[in-house]
């Protein structure tokens, strides 16, 4: 393990050469006619108009927390030092600008991508297509998976002879850099994907009775952006965050768990420091191993081209775990890591693999169809049947993550550390998962592209099935990622209480009473339920006022500007400026409920106390994740069950029919539930675990 | 406090002869025409053939349960003897039984009272009118308090001087009989209503395009069935459960809680079994006062007549716990009861008045102007605004909650002792809060019978006026009911855990670990958060399928029955039918719910132990105040809201306009929101908390 470090830059910086490699192989190919270019353009500029508005804003933001941190770490914390503050403060920016780094690159790849991905369908087909559009996902794979080993490999180098506390330290700053970035890419990404989404919709398709991606309609390119600053962007920051943080929760409870427990891992190592290294590097040796093998599996589902894309992009979701489980049970007995480690990796590949496959139940099969029937009476069924799909898709989920967490903790004896193992393995294939989830909005983009800039009816078919693929694997793909973000809260969770208790151990103070009988604790529980609730609402309604916006806009350019309607040859929209208000709305109000989420496990950790904090970290996990799993089921259900009818799956009830209408009044229902107020919330609760695990040395 | 009880006791029947009394008064009044005899007839024995079906369901349930307690405490139980076993079956059957009786008399009473309160509306007008419609309420709101205190009372007279663990063992056994019957009442009622409800506005207003509570409809009499069995049966089981459960649980807690804790309550009482009985003596003292005053307040209330009935009757729900305080101030120096007690009720009463009054604002105030405003731009913007409303409103009630709780708890020092303390505070204008409860549906029933009897305008004004009042203080006293539910099973948790304890204690084993830190107990809450979930959905889906098989009867009956449809004299719908239809609808689909709620604590408790069991109660607390609160306040919003603009409170919208229909589908997905899921959930971490303590004593 001394030179895990090592393994995981090198792997990492391989990593990245393969993504430069992706990135010019994409931008080379040829990306068709000036009509496409041009629409490609302004998707390309509204995107990157976006991430530099967001920049500047995080930049601020960024500022604020390093001074905090510094401030708090260096003068309050234990033992201040002032050097150490500002480890912690530049651990803190690396982590954030790493995140910053891959959603540059990788949204710049997806945009170049889209087009050629259309382009690539009219000349050569579906194969070259769909290779195209998975070589632009793949360099946001690569970069997230690369960047965050890079990052955290150099971190571990540089501190792992330092003393457990300041490891700590600069370990949850970076953290905290990456959730910070996650959140307000994720809560602002989203908002302007389905403001956007939302606006054009309601002027387009509902009061001007023109087609979806219709070039005369103004909220046409900002819905295309959407799909890149929310489906891309902000998708990659969360997973960035998740594979970060996992690692982290599980290093730290590497270095404060009881050494009994430590033990079990490995049995033979009988020095407790050898025991804490093992224990510290064995995440990141797991994710290296993980993007190795995520490297080859990225290889494998480009050669496999001309199969069945669906069943190959699924398998490449759900393999990797297994492959990296069968890689640690050939190498973990020479390393003395004990079998049970081995099985809980394996427990939390299989649990992944369920929860990504249950959700992909719930959003594409039987209860799709029911909502679908419900439509036929009428929109109020629609609506009530699919929040009943919504409430139902979080049981199973929510039981297989608890027998994984069993089986990790209590029969594998590795308590907490192997429930937070069991994470990281869940998680060792982000780069493939984060390649397929980037190639999805590639391929609705390119759709989008060819409708706009008028490509034939073949085209669009080939462009339609690819889209259709995607929405298969993100249903997959987000299972994954809320699994493994609950484990990795439970795991961020345990670190808290280990730091808390690890530093009042240290001020020769008792272990915290934790108890669910101590009146705090209760409380806390109770007070943590609320803030997923603020988040989900005041993220719903920044939706909506954004939305209110862009269709009063649109609805202007129709009356204002002469032709536009009617689609006389030279009248362009002004779509740049639906794209810019778009953007200051999405910025606007993805502040409160970022601000909220760093700053109330502050308020409560210091004005509460830490009883207070670890109960409302529960609370909030529990309803977070409970939020979390309904609306992006209920959203993906309504979708297809949308689709479903589209498809004409519905006998006597096809496209624009009664039945077909109600189901989009679910299918807008559904937006901002999957795609802006359920990640939002996902993500609250691993900030709030990470942002707690920084200040836990602080607190008593 | 040796003769609480027989206070209790006389308290209670007191209140039972005025119930009495008002049961002949109402039965005495004349009911009106042939024509509103006819259908008031319909409607009672709908209710009553409902109920009959239902008890019968519930007779072979509690035969079942019955076995089975005395199974567990006669054998297996600790020192179980079967003596013990018997005496708790037979504590169960009675608070079953005396659930039973009060929804038995006071639906009765409702159904006499609703023909009566339209007639009155003819001949005398508002203010008889209204007095009827609150004398029907009050027997059930009498019967309710006062069946609980006289079987709590006779209870505790009976079993005071048996050993701490026997007196517990009835007292969680009355509360359990008393929970079941809550639990199938209110889903199978609230089931009913809204099958019944959304079957015949489907098919009526939406599809044959006659007004609401139209003869020829044969679904409105099921309907109005459905307002008396849900809303009055239903509810007033849900309420007897938590005045039951709130003083059990103090009881249990005055029984184990530490003695230092104890002292805090009475710093005089230096003797501990004094000390004892005095702490589980005070929550039926303060119950008894409670009683006291609201049978006042009813009286006072029936005075104000000729005020403004929205005035008179919020002031009538949320006054009594501030005189009850004032009284508690007056008497307890006598009793050597420390201010503390007093502060702690004054917490507890003006906690439940601004949980009341917010959940008015949600469901009546901005909110509601917000969604109707959102429903100009369509359904879909109208369902999200409700949403959010809905998450929204889930905020400041936790919050107060928690601040209730925390100065219960922590500031008073009462510790968990000082939370239920609080929650028989809320609870003790329970009688009052019945009558006005029950009021409601009478008010609904009496506009129904005019329309459908077909009285002037001038009674529809009167009787819809009643009804608009009901509607303002049903959102009073959900907010009401629902926040002292949260409360009582915070108590309920605590008292659960102590039960626990002492039963380790008395095995010599330590106490349970139920820290947070713990892995049992963190993924026993995730595991519990599963649960309100199912509860939702599957009584979602309860009322979608029960709906459906009501929707096509109706139809059958237009399409079938010549004449129907056209309103030719002396053609008349199968409303029988339609009430036969959706009573085995309802009992069939309460079932499943009903079921998972009372086996789950045990299978937990058994199958995977008490500390998961304890993770998982605090779970399904935190989901389940969050998803009752959720459900309820967005119910509310989306019928006032189309309530609104039928009003015509939207300028250029008025009814019939897009923008209404759009309301109309919001107010669809509320309803089984309102009266079936959210209450449905908040009885199910009741239920769970009572079972749980029942079973405390065999875990270990």
């Amino acid at each position: 393990m001394d030179s895990v470090s090592i393994y995981a830059i090198a792997v990492g910086a391989v990593a990245l050469i393969v993504a430069a490699i992706l990135y010019f192989k994409v931008q080379a190919a040829p990306e068709g006619n000036e009509a496409m270019q041009r629409i490609a353009r302004y998707i390309r500029e509204g995107a990157m108009a976006f991430l530099a508005r967001e920049y500047k804003v995080l930049a601020i933001y960024a500022l604020f927390v390093f001074v905090a941190i510094v401030g708090l770490i260096g003068f309050v914390g234990h033992g201040g030092e002032l050097e150490r503050g500002v480890e912690a403060g530049v651990a803190f920016l690396a982590g954030a600008f790493l995140s910053l780094l891959a959603g540059f690159f990788g949204m710049k790849a997806a945009t170049y991508a889209n087009v050629r991905t259309s382009e690539a369908a009219r000349a050569h087909g579906m194969p070259t297509a769909l290779v195209l559009a998975l070589d632009g996902g793949a360099v946001m794979g690569l970069c997230v998976a690369g960047l965050g080993l890079v990052g955290l490999g150099a971190l571990y180098y540089l501190f792992q002879n330092a003393d457990a506390h300041n490891l700590s330290n600069v370990l949850h700053a970076f953290a905290v850099g990456a959730s910070s970035i996650a959140l307000f890419a994720r809560i602002g990404g989203g908002i302007y994907t389905k403001a956007a989404d939302v606006g054009a919709d309601i002027v387009g398709k509902v009061e001007a009775n023109i087609p979806e991606d219709d070039p005369r309609n103004p909220g046409v390119i900002a819905d295309n952006v959407g799909d890149n600053v929310g489906d891309i962007a902000g998708m990659g920051a969360d997973i960035y965050e998740s594979y970060i943080a996992a690692m982290v929760a599980t290093m730290a409870l590497g270095l404060t768990m009881p050494v009994e427990v430590l033990q079990i891992l490995a049995p033979e190592v009988t020095d407790e420091s050898a025991l804490r290294l093992l224990a510290v590097g064995l995440p990141i040796f797991l994710a290296t191993v993980g993007l190795g093998v995520s490297i080859a599996g990225i290889f494998v589902t480009r050669a496999l081209k001309n199969m069945a894309p669906a069943t190959v992009l699924r398998a490449a979701l759900i393999v990797p775990p297994f492959l990296v489980t069968a890689g640690a049970a050939a190498v973990f007995p020479s390393l003395g890591v004990s079998m049970n480690a081995v099985l809980t990796l394996g427990a939390g590949a299989l649990g992944g693999a369920i929860v990504g496959l249950i959700t992909d139940y719930y959003t594409s099969m039987k209860p799709i169809r029911d909502v679908a029937q419900a439509s036929i009476t009428g929109p109020g069924t629609n609506v009530i049947s699919g929040l009943a799909v919504g409430f139902q898709s979080v049981a199973i989920p929510l039981l297989v993550l608890c027998i994984v967490g069993w089986f990790s903790a209590t029969a594998m004896g590795l308590e907490l550390y192997g429930i937070a193992l069991a994470a990281v393995g869940m998680l060792s294939g982000t780069a493939i998962v984060m390649t397929v989830d980037a190639y999805g909005p590639i391929a609705d983009n390119a759709g989008g592209i060819s409708e706009m800039s008028g490509l034939g009816p073949e085209v669009r078919t080939i462009t339609d099935e690819l889209d259709s693929v995607g929405n298969t694997t993100a249903a997959v793909g987000k299972g994954f990622a809320i699994g493994s973000a609950v484990l990795t809260v439970v795991a961020l969770f345990a670190a808290f209480n280990m730091e808390v208790n690890a530093n009042r151990a240290r001020s020769g103070l008792e272990a915290l009473d934790l108890s669910l009988v101590s009146a705090p604790v209760l409380l806390g529980i109770l007070f943590g339920a609320i803030l997923p609730c603020i988040v989900a609402a005041s993220t719903m309604t920044a939706v909506g006022r954004a939305a209110g916006a862009i269709v009063e806009e649109i609805r202007r350019q129709f009356r204002e500007i002469p032709g536009l309607l009617e689609g006389k040859p030279g009248v362009d929209p002004d779509s740049a400026r639906i794209v810019d208000l778009a953007t200051g709305a999405a910025i606007k109000e993805m502040i409160l409920p970022g601000v909220i989420a760093v700053v109330a496990p502050v308020v409560i950790g210091f004005g509460l106390g830490a009883e207070v904090l670890a109960g409302a970290l529960a609370g909030a996990t529990a309803v977070g994740a409970v939020i979390a799993l309904f609306m992006a089921n209920a959203g993906g259900a309504w979708d297809n069950a949308k689709k479903h009818i589209e498809k004409g799956g519905l006998e006597g009830h096809k496209k624009g029919s009664d039945a077909h209408k109600a189901a989009v009044v679910g299918d807008t229902v559904g937006d901002p539930f999957k795609d802006t107020s359920g990640p939002g919330v996902s993500i609250l609760i691993k900030v709030m675990g990470v942002v707690s695990l920084l200040i836990a040395p602080l607190l008593h």
